[in-house]
């Protein structure tokens, strides 16, 4: 058994918006007002075991193989042997079912308080990978959009998922993120599950168009691109209904000057991005029409800076 | 009738290479070693006429509206009506049915050359959309990757047809194209027909992290990215079997080290990346695999300067 580090330590993982409309399962931005909290504790037995949950979602699978932070965990201790086990603490800030990667939060926070207690810490590109093993429990299936964003903060782009690249991808001066998370539970595996199993090839064109020139517009500060890619003319449309007020909510958006407004994530949470000036009124206009649907939201502007995921104790 | 600003102009056109393997319709790179030469003369008469046609390929439609140059120009004719007309002389440098936009050059020959013309020129834009109009007399289809690659020059994006935006993408230093062209005769229209319809899901997953890893490569001149994103997953497996040894060519192209290698447009010539130090092995490598087939090729290694049709005459 080697020497742990530290015997305890607590990280913040943010939540964050996945898809970010053009990106679907591959590219995200991170979203520091909100996130969960892990603590990790070393124990002399080996494994790991979840000693509680709290916060805004309690009823967590307690073993660890079927919690996303427990099995994100345990990805890191197979593949790392310190010889010592992990005793695990989460505390919710995301809602669950909101759309916000609370599931990968988990799991993010889980491999980098553990890994802050191990002698000879593992690097981001390795704790990605355990994190995309935990957070596999709660989707499904391996897509990083969330994990990458939550992990590295910022704007993510990741390429590849055995050997993933990541890229933090620069968000022009003055750009805002408005999220918006209306008071109702969506579950993932459902807005996933109506998902066809192929697009028109002419779709395909027009949305890897809006991806690629969302992305230059990024790293060239062209917001007149921005505002003509960020359209999702691919899963948006299949996915809309299962938001009450989806198409007003939008149209509300882009009325107050929206770059483009769309889907966080599997839903029902909403995001758009805005500049700094117009932000406050695209906060309202989303608000305003999810209130016509009678339901009550929490909303956050955010910056996308790229700070991720950080021992914070 | 408004005056001339001269009464003959001839332009170059570069060829190029679309899709680049993983921007299908979208993207294009121009191919300075060799285009067409488009020659445009004042007429008194409305309306165009081809007086000749030379060349690599002397049988092209002398009908303007059937001839991707009569057709570009009458496009812009019927926009801009200048109160005269244009003769066209058309010196075609591209191989027809080569893969290498040879349609495309044409068309953004001759309107480069008949806007030099004009008293109140059009701007780049305008023309990109008249060119279009051009191309789709061959193609059957809008779609900018080669138009916009000729006309701009360099490694192109357009996002939007009607409304069309142009990104000239930075290619890192040091980076070359290698192109080699077999001589056989392969009709864009056929390549085309062979495409299904639809994309799976998952696919369409695979090409879009790949043309955003593609893109951020290339604005962050990260060599690593470029090569583990430049695979087109979608496009080149429904295509490959139209060209003789295409496999062999690929593999030979990557063994000498290419960054990537994959399919010019709609075929038969093939396109590779690489650095400036790899060029000579990826194209004798590629060359000899031709060999093999009993293709004789010519080939090019370029540079991707963002140096488009020009009048030159």
């Amino acid at each position: 058994m080697s020497t742990p580090a530290r015997q305890r330590a607590t990280a913040f993982a943010p939540a964050s918006v996945g898809n970010v409309a053009i990106g679907f399962d591959i590219m995200g931005f991170s979203v520091d007002a909100l996130g969960d909290r892990v603590t990790v504790s070393v124990r002399d037995t080996p494994g790991v075991e979840i000693l509680a949950t709290r916060g805004v979602a309690d009823e967590l699978p307690r073993e660890p193989r079927n919690n996303t932070a427990g099995r994100a965990v345990l990805a890191l201790l197979e593949a790392l042997r310190p010889g010592f086990g992990f005793s695990i603490e989460i505390d919710k800030g995301i809602p669950l079912g909101s759309g916000l990667g609370g599931s990968a939060a988990s799991a993010v926070g889980a491999v980098v308080a553990a890994n802050a207690l191990l002698p000879q810490p593992a690097g981001p590109l390795e704790l990605l990978k355990f994190a995309l093993a935990g957070e596999a429990v709660a989707s499904g299936g391996r897509h990083a959009d969330n994990i990458a964003a939550s992990l590295f903060g910022g704007l993510v782009l990741t390429v590849g998922i055995d050997h993933p690249r990541v890229k933090q991808i620069p968000v022009p001066a003055g750009v805002r993120a408005v999220i918006v998370h209306p008071h109702m539970f969506l579950a993932t595996a459902r807005a996933r599950a109506i998902l066809k199993g192929s697009v028109e090839l002419s779709d395909f064109v027009w949305q890897t168009a809006n991806l690629a020139g969302f992305i230059s517009g990024c790293y060239t500060s062209d917001l007149d691109m921005i505002r003509a890619s960020l359209e999702d003319v691919v899963i948006e449309p299949q996915r809309a209904a299962l938001i009450p007020g989806f198409h007003d909510v939008r149209r509300g958006a882009m009325e107050a000057g929206a770059l483009g407004c769309s889907i966080s994530g599997a839903g029902p949470t909403m995001f758009a991005l805005s500049t700094d000036a117009t932000a406050p009124a695209v906060l309202a206009a989303m608000r305003r029409e999810f209130a016509r649907q009678s339901l009550a939201t929490d909303e956050w502007v955010v910056e996308m800076r790229p700070t991720g995921a950080r021992v914070i104790g």
